[in-house]
């Protein structure tokens, strides 16, 4: 994974570990791989911050093909391509577009490999990035496959605790909400689990994380505990994720009014947490983070939303051997 | 408000009095302000025609974000960014993105100044782009707040009188139509309040001009009259603003329909107005103006759709300190 | 049509047979105008495959008006586009935009050629891209206009047989499916006219080539035949051009389902075809040419799409004095 200087280099480093890659699942990614990728997202927010963009992916263009809405997703894609100097196809409207037709998405990938030089792919349904993997020649992206994963959430979610809090090994990681259906909590797991460390599982008996998950991070050596209200971990934690308990995920909504406060993070329980502590959410929220929580210098969940850019930058300069 | 020499310049200009501000509302818009748009939109103009475009803005991003559609608004936004060699992220199908999960105007405009350097936010509230302002640190800039502002709107709109007829003051400016509840002409009627001259207000009794902006007019030295048909101003108009009178605004269908043509522009109604004056329309029409009046060297409105490209162009250059 | 060497070229050339025209229908183009836009598209094709794109259109500014939609086609013109360093406005959600609110295409396309260089236009009535032509003064380009021509993808289809075959004259054409209400299969029949050949029309009864279109190619020298069986014509054609045959065109469903077999393309159909043929598509595939057959080297769907991006770059540049 040898790497020339960035923004000075001619011909496409092929050697990179990422080159012509296809970024489908966290599984890809080892402790060396995430040190390459969070190096080369750290070099893109510098280049952002002193200059706004570079010519790196000039030329390049790259296909943002969503057959589901997600609005910062794609637009963080759009946003880390242009910056670097690229171009973007947006196909955002499939539900209007040839998809309705009865197009395959293998045809339309097909199809969009002739135009583009990357694709980016949202989709419903888990394991659709593979299968279009499998039928392109050009690289893909997954931003999301249903239930599936959503690789580059994960990254930029492991790329900001790194940052907030300068390292990733031996922390005491508390993820609360729905820890049975969030793709992110789960993939965030098995990043974490390459590090060491504590993870704390806060959330509703009927969402709590699959055993499988569990039993997964144990085995890698995390010390992993279950809890059902996040006032028991407050004091302890040195990383807060919180996702969304959805009022749909309850067959009883007497229980859901009931619990749903103990998974609502507010300046008052703030107030108990560790001083040097990080409040992330993978957006978008609706009511679990207090909207008072924002100008707490712990909330951390915009800068999160401004590094997955720079980690979507350091993936499409990698792939198209860039960096 | 010094400017150095566009096109040649290396640094932010941040005493330009626009450097990193908010376009919200045309009050913002003293005579002097309204001078230095005016002279950086005709530059714009120049250097559209001479060369079609510039690197003023090369690595920029621009959010377009519309909660509403509004092709052309949103097209020549558009058009302004790239043709200063900036960037553009579309967001138009915000009813199926994440706003309809539940996330907020706040939220939405927090993570989108993440990735842009600048925001345009269309909204059908009122008052919502001050809210996205008070959140936001960088610019954002109000293409129209439902029955608020929309101040690029009215700012191509005094462009063009300028354009069209040498000079915006002691004009006749006759607006027709429905004044009750047109944002243009309300914006409109604020801005030429300064610099003196006559309105005349020319709608049906139930869509007449609002009486606190006919006060205020009056106040700040306008001659304001109003009328019923446009038959009796076209003599005496410098400028024939024309917008729609939609038949949804009646209670009483028979009254449109006796009072309808009665704000209908025709070349035989354009035989009585001078031979030096200017027609103008925001666009879309459906009828007000006969297609017959399109040839007539008078008919402005798809000028006013030009300047208003480079009236845009100018404010995106100035909010990012680039002229 | 002489033509400077292409990206060494300052100033406009206004002497190509193209510059500032609209492109509406294939009877605009002979076998001059062929040739010169299929070595304007090989150049293309050089330019992509070894630097990828060329800064020829840099500061152009392509309006991609889209009233129905059609993921491939505009997405082959805006990637055509960018790779040739121009700016794209992508108009696709038109049925939530001013065309809702009563606009007429005349005042569209009178608003957009304000913003932009060239406007590509698909729409769904026949003869709108001329309607749209005669208003304009900026060029305008048709992607389809109902069940009158889409132009580039005829001129996409003929190129590919050039590349596949090495030459036009004097080839046999299969066309196979819908051949009635076929605008593909009609625009390029008229194409094929000017180069000599055998054309064999292969459909259900009901769904027979116009009379009208095969008196006109007899007319012009071909030979012509009809069939109703791939299974007649696959042993002797040099191109097979397989369209969809849709159920909704059949008022006798069990027809249908009789019938629909007779113009399925598998890898045994095509053990009876010549070694060196090509099997043609212009996408999307639902079930008529099976999945089994993409491995054969004869499959040229995919090729032909990329096709239609050089064809495009050729155009744009073409009708913006560049090439």
């Amino acid at each position: 994974m040898g790497r020339a200087p960035l923004f000075a280099q001619l011909v496409a480093n092929t050697d990179n570990g990422f080159y012509r890659q296809d970024i489908i699942s966290v599984r890809q990614f080892d402790r060396e791989k995430l040190a390459y990728v969070f190096g080369l997202a750290e070099e893109m927010r510098h280049m952002v911050q002193q200059v706004g963009s570079a010519d790196l992916l000039h030329g390049r263009v790259l296909a943002n093909l969503f057959y589901e809405p997600s609005t910062r997703t794609s637009s963080s894609f759009m946003a880390a391509m242009q910056r670097l100097g690229g171009c973007v196809i947006p196909i955002n409207e499939v539900r209007y577009s040839s998809v309705t037709k009865g197009e395959s998405l293998v045809d339309t990938v097909r199809t969009l490999e002739c135009y583009a030089d990357v694709i980016v792919l949202r989709h419903p349904e888990a394991g659709s990035a593979q299968i279009a993997a499998d039928c392109a020649t050009k690289p893909i992206i997954n931003a999301g496959d249903g239930t599936g994963e959503h690789p580059t959430q994960a990254l930029l979610d492991l790329f900001t605790i790194q940052r907030e809090l300068g390292r990733i090994e031996g922390l005491t990681v508390a993820m609360v909400g729905d820890l049975k259906y969030g793709r992110t909590v789960h993939s965030l797991t098995r990043l974490l689990s390459h590090f060491g460390g504590r993870l704390q599982f806060v959330s509703p008996e009927v969402l709590r994380m699959p055993a499988e998950l569990l039993r997964e991070a144990r085995e890698q050596g995390m010390e992993a505990t279950e809890h059902q209200d996040v006032a028991e971990v407050i004091g302890e934690a040195d990383v807060l994720y919180v996702t969304r308990v959805q009022r749909e995920r309850f067959e009883d909504q007497a229980l859901y009014d009931k619990v749903k406060d103990c998974y609502v993070i507010t300046p008052e329980l703030l107030e108990r947490a560790k001083p040097r502590m990080t409040v992330m959410h993978p957006l978008p929220r609706v009511g679990e983070i207090s909207y008072d929580v924002d100008k707490d210098p712990r909330a951390a969940y915009f800068r999160q939303m401004e590094n997955g850019m720079y980690i979507r930058m350091a993936l499409l300069a990698a792939v198209l051997g860039r960096a």
